[in-house]
């Protein structure tokens, strides 16, 4: 370890952390500042969010009794800190790793997690549960919610806090206010904040202590009196929140520790109703370079302490984001109609170049998924040809608006889904696999899957092109597997799928990112004497019928493969055989999908490997099919 | 006709509506609102919320240029006065039958609904996308939403506020507060409205038109000057409108149509951003009986207009609702764990009963599935055990809750899923067609599906003693097939489905409330000399794989049935079949789910025919697998 944390290293658990005087506090942030940026330099991950609120986090512990007092991490991906500071420092270094621990903030993990996260603002609405628990249990433990300002523009929050303010619970909801969730915000609720930031450090304290002594038992009164010499705590307008039945405190200096400590202090006495403490904080806080950057560090590689520079991977291949931006690009300038939707990820999907290159055709509506559908519709409605580009498994947010507004009234609402499939670190939470489930049942949608890098540029034109109705096509996180890219984009036939490699005895049939696997699995079945067929389905709504009966009829096993779950792809497959009694007088078939768990983790290589979606897998699913052992691969072999 | 209507049936369009004198326009409200109760009374359907928006509607299309200008009805089931007025009286009477008009707008029924709804609270974020079309074309037509107070529970609309009091684009939004969604609203927003509401009536009208200057351009300033004697329009404080970038004015009184042209006309020319005009009504107002019914004659059945009494159809067996709502609290007087949780909706779901008796154990979470659904989740890590009873329909909405926050943490929450499959008058927007298939790719989800009420006594039973994870169960709308009640509930083996009846040839394998067909296909089929088994599955998930395997060892032919879409329990059994070799030799199986088109609204028989799953469909089903002919079967025969 190249950090020296003399204090730090005294504290294993929070109850460590309580022995400490309050003058010590400063310093152990200081340390665990310098623990979180060395940790992630050698694990990468998520940087920025962590250290700002290194300061809130030691604030939070020192004051609550966690873990019988409830804390809940709101996303989770702040919570390197906690992590270090709730018994898993010593495996801090392993953070995002196979086996290692979880980026964000997991029940199964430890106890001081007590709901996990990983998709924005569902904080509030945990704790609430949790405060209505204790309360019918007879327990006196408190509820503190950590949100950010970027996830309040979500409207789960404001659900959430309707009814807390309804019912009228002991809760806590700290909103970290640090002006930037992974862009900077959108929205009226943004521009409400920053007023009511930049106001509210000039009131003066004496009116935070008047207030607050109306909430607070009398013989805490005085305490809170005492604290008047920090002047920047204090109560602002607040309305807004005041308005939702909310007692709000605020804004706060997320980074002075005495400020917090004193504040906190006061407002965890508070025990008729919820309170909503707005807490100033800079994400990136305390380290330069992170500091510095237009995306404060949110998600970084591995990187060099001293520099900030940071080591990332040679690339092979464009990325399907970047493919998926840059022919959007060439679509916006053939056809103004084009309009870009982001809910708070231009750079994540791939949108940042249309942005820049047409503004007023962009819009960022916050993390804000289900608005983010419906008005795409909306725009629809009115003839023009919205891409609601959203990750698969953010879209799970929006499903109502894409069954009830969208698919319902057949508007053309072209839907990218990046991140189909597993995606690696980021684990289970944000794994895109249920899309081809849950699109795949609603009538009217086409949706398509990209075999590879070249297949997404005739994707995102074939969806430019067609207006018929909504289409989604999705594709893998990460590098495309390096095929030639197409001079001009070819518009895709509807419903039908190409035979990429010809064979006589196994068919594959491909949906999706698993396409190159596919090819490897027939290469190795090849070398052993089995002709195989591989076919990219290209559409898993509407199959292609003629594909599938000409594979049925020609082969002695077709194998189905899509980085998708049970009820999708190989399942329309089934649904159409057995409906045309294809199965009626035998057919070897099998379905690869993941698998019924959910998994953690590890590479992306490693995830398919477990879930049989790799080569391996593929061609061992051909080989039990007709009745033949499980290859037997040495080490660096076929795969290598 | 009964009703007497001169001037009504001057109006065929909101062109003629136009020409009529403003102060024709009372007359045409009251004869409107006749019309509506008249046409109600023969139809059945939603009746209080139209009465309350007939001054409304009247207004919007006089001032208004309809269709150019969108106006947009939040759910649409106050639209029936919309309706009559925009060429659709002469079909008025056909409301919610077969072929004829929606109990909503849709936009494939009348270019006067530019956009379709039935689920709340998407009408903002619509309006939205369609002002920025308009802007984006060049275009100047006006777009207006009518959104209830109990739809701003919802998180959408603050989502869609956000964004556009960001955009500020020019934007009418009617809050139509009647205090009143489908219950009575709960929330800090209703709260908040009322003092609202409260505080405004007293206010000047002075301020309003001082405030409203600043927004007009400067020829109209002088006409809203004249409008100074209705005092009751005015600006009152709006805050929370106001810090979501809205112009915030209100409330006005939405049956004076004198001050609701007024007040509306010099809205209409507010050019330069968002406006929010707060209206205040009285759901079933103008019919004495909707006025003084708890639910204001929310959705009833045909009623005399004279006593206002509602001819309910005779009862011959309890509702599935009914049947689940007594359970619950059989349940919740044995557990005193058990927790229900509603969003708006307490009678539809059933919970009624488990309010009255548990009322501290209760929550109505407003119009926030979300919420309602991660709230539980909440619950159920503190060890409670919920029930969030969401129609299958609405959990749509809560479908990233679902997937995110309870099964992955494998949370003990139960949800009872009401409305699954067809559900008649109400039409597409309600089905629950897709619930099987969207939970059913879920790891750790156990989903039921109720054969009988019988069954759902069981089933209510088995989710309150099963605590290892979430689980579902599904049961349909309307009444059950008069079986007999058990005396006690059953705790059902998981994954263990039943055989009902034996056979030899035939199996229909059915999943939920198409048990009563499968048992009626198989008399049919046997008396054709096709013996038949018919088996319930009870569980989709995990999938009874003895009983599969044991009906296709045993059986010609296998047919599964299931009121749900394709990627649901037939392709559970499907998947597998094929994982297992068993499709290898050969297997005339056949998956029945609901067809892959929305089906238009008629009555649950007759679309359950059109679907092929009623008791011909299935036999026919059956016979087709074995190569014959479908049956022919003379009127008022076996399906008599």
């Amino acid at each position: 370890m190249a950090v020296e944390t003399p204090l730090l290293d005294k504290v294993t658990l929070p109850a460590d952390l309580r022995d400490l005087d309050r003058s010590q506090l400063r310093q152990l942030a200081d340390e665990l500042r310098e623990e979180v940026i060395d940790a992630v330099s050698v694990t990468g991950g998520h940087l920025g969010a962590g250290l700002g609120v290194v300061e809130l986090t030691v604030a939070l512990h020192y004051l609550f009794n966690t873990p019988d007092d409830k804390l809940i991490w709101d996303v989770g991906h702040q919570c390197y800190p906690h992590k270090i500071l709730t018994g898993r420092r010593d495996r801090i270094r392993t953070l995002r790793q196979e086996g290692g621990l979880s980026g964000f903030t997991r029940r199964v993990e430890s106890e001081y997690d007590p709901f996990g996260a990983a998709h924005a603002a569902t904080s509030i609405s945990a704790a609430l549960g949790m405060a209505v628990a204790r309360d019918m249990k007879g327990e006196d433990n408190r509820v503190i919610a950590v949100i950010g300002d970027g996830s309040m523009s979500a409207g789960m929050a404001y659900e959430a806090m309707n009814n807390a303010g309804d019912l009228g619970k002991r809760l806590t909801v700290i909103l970290n206010d640090n002006d930037m969730s992974i862009a900077p915000p959108v929205g009226a609720m943004s521009a409400y904040l920053a007023r009511a930031a930049s106001s509210g450090a000039y009131q003066g304290f004496r009116s935070f202590a008047k207030q607050l002594a109306k909430k607070l038992p009398k013989t805490l009164y005085e305490k809170a009196a005492k604290a008047e010499e920090y002047s920047r705590a204090m109560v602002t307008g607040g309305t807004l929140f005041e308005e939702l039945g909310f007692y709000y405190v605020g804004p706060i200096d997320g980074h002075n520790m005495d400020h917090l400590i004193d504040v906190l202090e006061n407002v965890r006495d508070i025990d008729d109703g919820p309170v909503l403490v707005h807490v100033v904080t800079q994400k990136g806080k305390g380290y330069a370079p992170a500091e510095t950057s237009a995306d404060k560090y949110h998600g970084v590689a591995k990187f060099d302490v001293i520099s900030g520079k940071q080591h990332k991977g040679k690339s092979n291949a464009p990325s399907y984001t970047s493919v998926f931006g840059q022919q959007l690009v060439e679509e916006g300038r053939r056809d103004e109609k084009i309009v870009g939707i982001t809910a708070a990820m231009p750079d994540g999907t791939g949108l940042t170049k249309f942005m820049e290159e047409f503004p007023d055709r962009t819009f960022d509506v916050g993390i804000a998924e289900q608005h983010a559908v419906t008005f795409a519709a909306g725009l629809a409605a009115e003839g023009l040809k919205p891409y609601a580009a959203i990750y698969s498994t953010f879209l799970q947010r929006a499903y109502d608006s894409v069954v009830h507004d969208v698919a319902l009234q057949n508007l053309p609402v072209r839907f990218p889904l990046d991140r189909a499939g597993l995606v690696g670190a980021d684990g289970a939470t944000h794994a895109g696999a249920f899309d081809l489930a849950y699109l795949g049942c609603l009538p009217n949608m086409v949706i398509m899957a990209a075999g590879d890098e070249a297949e997404l540029v005739h994707m995102t034109h074939t969806s430019a092109m067609y207006d018929e109705g909504p289409i989604a096509f999705r594709f893998p996180r990460g590098e495309g597997i390096g095929v030639e890219m197409p001079e001009r984009p070819l518009v895709l036939e509807l419903g039908k799928g190409r035979i990429v490699k010809e064979g006589t005895k196994v068919a594959l049939l491909s949906l999706g990112g698993r396409l190159g696997e596919c090819l490897k699995a027939a290469d190795m079945l090849g070398a052993q004497g089995l002709s195989t067929t591989v076919a990219d389905a290209r559409f898993a709504k509407p199959l292609d019928h003629d594909l599938v009966r000409r594979l049925v009829k020609e082969h002695e096993v077709v194998i189905t493969v899509e980085e998708g779950s049970q009820g999708g792809f190989g399942a329309f497959v089934l649904h159409y055989l057995s409906d045309e009694g294809l199965l009626d007088g035998g057919l070897k078939i099998r379905t690869l999908t993941l698998p019924d768990f959910y998994q953690d983790h590890a590479s992306p290589a490693r995830m398919y490997e477990e879930a049989g979606l790799d080569a391996m897998g593929i061609a061992n699913a051909a080989r039990r099919a007709l009745g033949m052992e499980k290859m037997i691969v040495q080490a660096g072999d076929i795969r290598a």
